[in-house]
């Protein structure tokens, strides 16, 4: 779910001031910030480091790059490669790119499902050069031969589905994730999903196909309450979102449609946690709790589903007792889970203990040659400074003296820092100014100038900095390694990445860095949460106008854009449709 | 198929001016036509007739009047029916009335689907008086004992769908025609038709799988030919209007997305007759075959399918000679068939050599008391002269002469035509100005006032008449019989109706009155044929705005109204969106 909430908005707005200048600032603000979730965007300096074992020859023929996947990564990386220089190959069982952060205002008809997609074809006729898309599922990654298998989502030949293989020099892994289960038994057979446009169309109908069963005739009072209990499952943003969008649709327009079944209306919440949107700001969940418990949304927190059956869902509360209560719908948004294709490839190149795929700080999968992965399919797994302690202080200590001065220390703070973004993280959240102050601390010295440190020193003054790391939303991962693709030669003569450690000379590319810009939570009623970066909370209209403009702003084109904004405008107009189409 | 093609535009656009007169202005032109087929209304001074038999007293409790179905014929009914005289329920599988004219244009994304559907529940809720709706699908009539069977689409209690029986004391069916197979086999399985909204996403949805599979890399060239070929059966308005559809969308979106492949698509129109728009003026006919050819639409005439393979279609030639042609995709759209549960009531009620219900001139189903019947399931069965000869001459002669002069003549002429309309078309046709001259005629006689005829005489006169009968399409019977049941007990007091022939006094209400007002002919690029009444036609750009103006003005709503246009609009800056979704 993450690559929903997580975005590159800077790089989108330099994007769109620059195709259509004054629109754009009609529309976006100067604000980043992002809904349901956090946002993020890497420098536009082009952070670099990407796989140094990529020969930088692109020769006379050109290099095949092979991406897998239309989500926000694929694309994101699409829309930015220069295609002129490889010859790049799209593979993704849906023709078009959706815009999921607005996947819940689907649900409900907020926003139509076609005025958040963009067809990839799209997408790459705008780009130079000659790039083929293919509508089929990857079935297997065959890292060894540098192939993938794939199958057609359709019957070609009436007969079986049309399946090939497709070469590579480089693979560009985007597959995202699909919903996580956690093998809890009937939650594939009867509960939706929110992953996919799809599902958002699907539970549309539904929620119309529960109020026109509710209002037969012939219905038992108690069959009634059922049709008409939705129940969400997953405090997250997406579960939050939905369980609000739904709120509102029922009280803005289904009760007037629908008026003697209007008190037989229930919605409950269900959360394992003690607490809805726990990622976010303290403030913000119990605004969002107390919202909900006025508008009479059941709330159940501590509540875990163990089973689901096709009129009962069966939860275990803390306290151990196990009940079950029957619903008309059930939506299941509990976080992401790895698809099978990916968990095969993990096997494969031995990450079998891991959720998702792991790769070093330039996206490249470990274990692998010319294979990157992005977005949720994927985790960058940074490199702990521990692990390479006594050759980062071998190579500070230039005069190789075995202690290391404060002037020796200096000249290479910067490139410990960008290789090892935690080092930083640990002096902020330690109120640092810079690593001096770590080493003066560890020494209890105040005299900056005089400080010398051995290697032990060194090792126990950075010993706590690798406490730091933590997994990182997949964000604007497509755009970073498409530019780093583009500056494969530039960057093989002129490295601009920080030193190796471990080696000689630099690395290629900056890493990849993740830099948090803030989160939305829409709440219903015109009630939206934003937390801003710097501890900066905002909740109500004004943070709902918010959240229009960014992602009136973030739109993939200026057709979705306007699309989208005529969606609100008709809902303000004319309200929701309730046709079962 | 003709409820998508005729109108009752006048009444229409009364209703939108009187809701909304400025703005209703500025869209609605005064003209009055429609698409695809002829335009007709009912005078606005209420016809009527209806079902004398219906007891006139409202009594304390009000009647039920059970309306099945929610297409054109039925929600026409329930916009104009005085719900707070009767207890109106409503049973339709569709919960949503659905602007049919526009669905060829759905398949192709030039209006989206959700632009011309009303749900019913608006429409109701509106009305005074408690009008109910239940989602589900009619499966028997029982007139014997005045209840119809329905049963839910859906399963109300996750095991079996719902059934449940509804009394009525009037019952107003209007639940459409589904699409004729003529039993041709294979049909049913592999060919779309074009009735149902789902009709239209299904077929765009399928338009963008055959190009997506002719797209893929290892298909045989053979194959792909085979994917890029899409057939159309039946060259009447929609599968003409579709037709063209499909060119445009070809010629003007998808071949900027599928370069590779645009020369290889191929649109064939299959005719059974010897013309398409056979129903138009041949100016019309000769128009449109020749743009096809122009526009590379492979139109064979003369040409029967006789079977559907998945993935050939067979075809028999008027030689006599069986051809088969492999197809990506076939629509057919052939004309209408009879729904089993009305097939299941006209062997009930002994209508059995027929199509569809047959009616009287009041739209009661023969043989039933209060049961009416209305669009494309039933026609009015138009009572002959020639049957009632007799007693029209004895009401006529007055004075029981035995002969009837010009004077007794003339003081039943209006009734005459308005009970028998075949006699004004029969005058009309053969240019007389008025029935004298019909008699003046077969006697030779020139002296006006001197003409005197005998039964024998007044048979030959009329012996002609009933030629000209023919089955008129049902259009704006809704509002009439809304009308009728409106004025119920008014009329009861003081009949408007034309002289009982064969009875006493007069018919409760005017018979109802079909007026041909005009036709349209969308072929694509623009370019719209138009047909309107005194054999004027028009084809072109211009008829292309008039037919946008008169779809605009006849959309069930405002919401439909605003989307309708906007979609135009966005077609026109964007192009038709190609995801597959």
């Amino acid at each position: 779910m993450s690559s929903r909430r997580f975005f590159s908005f800077y790089e989108r707005a330099s994007r769109s001031f620059h195709d259509c200048p004054s629109l754009a600032k009609l529309i976006i603000f100067t604000f980043t910030v992002s809904s349901g979730g956090l946002v993020a965007y890497s420098d536009s300096k082009a952070y670099s480091g990407i796989n140094d074992a990529v020969p930088s020859d692109t020769g006379t023929k050109k290099k095949k790059v092979l991406v897998l996947g239309t989500g926000w990564a694929g694309t994101s990386f699409l829309k930015n490669v220069d295609s002129s220089l490889y010859d790049v190959q799209v593979i993704s069982p849906r023709n078009y790119f959706a815009f999921t952060p607005l996947l819940p205002s689907v649900t409900c008809g907020t926003v139509e499902a076609r005025s958040i997609v963009e067809p990839i074809r799209n997408i790459i006729r705008k780009k130079s050069g000659d790039i083929k898309y293919w509508e089929a599922e990857c079935i297997k990654i065959d890292a060894k031969n540098k192939k993938v298998h794939c199958r057609s989502n359709q019957d070609v030949n009436s007969e079986a589905k049309e399946e090939f293989l497709v070469d590579y020099d480089y693979l560009v892994i985007a597959m995202g994730a699909r919903a996580n289960t956690f093998n809890t038994p009937g939650v594939e057979e009867h509960c939706h999903f929110l992953k996919e446009v799809e599902d958002a169309q699907n539970i549309r109908r539904s929620v119309i196909d529960c109020f026109e069963r509710a209002s037969l005739p012939t219905l038992s009072e108690e069959e009634r309450m059922r049709n008409l209990h939705f129940v969400v499952v997953g405090g997250g943003p997406t579960g939050v979102e939905f369980a609000a969008e739904l709120h509102d649709f029922i009280r803005e327009d289904l009760v007037k449609l629908y008026p003697i079944i209007q008190d037989q209306v229930k919605i409950t919440l269900l959360e394992a946690g003690d607490h809805i949107l726990n990622m976010f700001d303290k403030r913000i969940t119990a605004f969002a709790e107390d919202k909900f418990q006025r508008d009479g949304i059941d709330l159940k927190l501590g509540s875990m589903v163990v089973k689901v059956t096709d009129n009962t869902i069966s939860t275990k509360e803390r306290s151990g007792d196990i009940s079950s209560v029957p619903y008309g719908m059930v939506v299941w948004s509990t976080g992401i889970g790895t698809r099978p294709v990916v968990m095969d490839f993990m096997r494969q190149i031995g990450q079998t203990s891991r959720r998702v795929l792991a790769t070093d700080e330039w996206l490249r999968v470990d274990g692998c040659d010319n294979i990157y992965a992005l977005g949720d399919c994927a985790t960058i797994n940074q490199r702990k400074v521990m692990e390479d302690i006594s050759v980062i202080f071998n190579k500070a200590d230039k005069d190789h003296s075995g202690t290391l001065t404060v002037k020796e220390f200096q000249d290479v703070i910067d490139d410990i820092c960008e290789r090892y973004p935690q080092v930083e993280l640990y002096l902020k959240n330690n109120q640092m100014k810079n690593l001096v102050d770590l080493l003066k601390d560890s020494k209890g010295n105040n005299e900056k100038e005089s400080i010398e440190v051995d290697i032990e020193g060194f090792k126990s003054s950075l010993s706590q900095v690798d406490s730091q790391m933590k997994n990182l939303p997949a964000t604007a991962q497509g755009s970073y390694l498409a530019r780093c693709f583009n500056r494969m030669d530039e960057c093989e003569e002129n490295p601009e990445g920080p030193l190796r450690f471990r080696g000689m000379g630099r690395h290629r590319f900056h890493p990849f860095r993740y830099k948090h810009l803030g989160q939305f939570a829409p709440l219903g009623g015109e009630q939206t949460a934003a937390q801003l970066p710097g501890d900066w909370v905002s909740i109500g209209r004004s943070s709902q106008w918010l959240w229009y403009s960014v992602y009136a702003s973030k739109l993939v084109s200026w057709r979705t854009r306007v699309l989208v904004i005529s969606d609100w405008t008709r809902r303000f107009v004319f309200g929701r449709d309730s046709s079962r189409i």
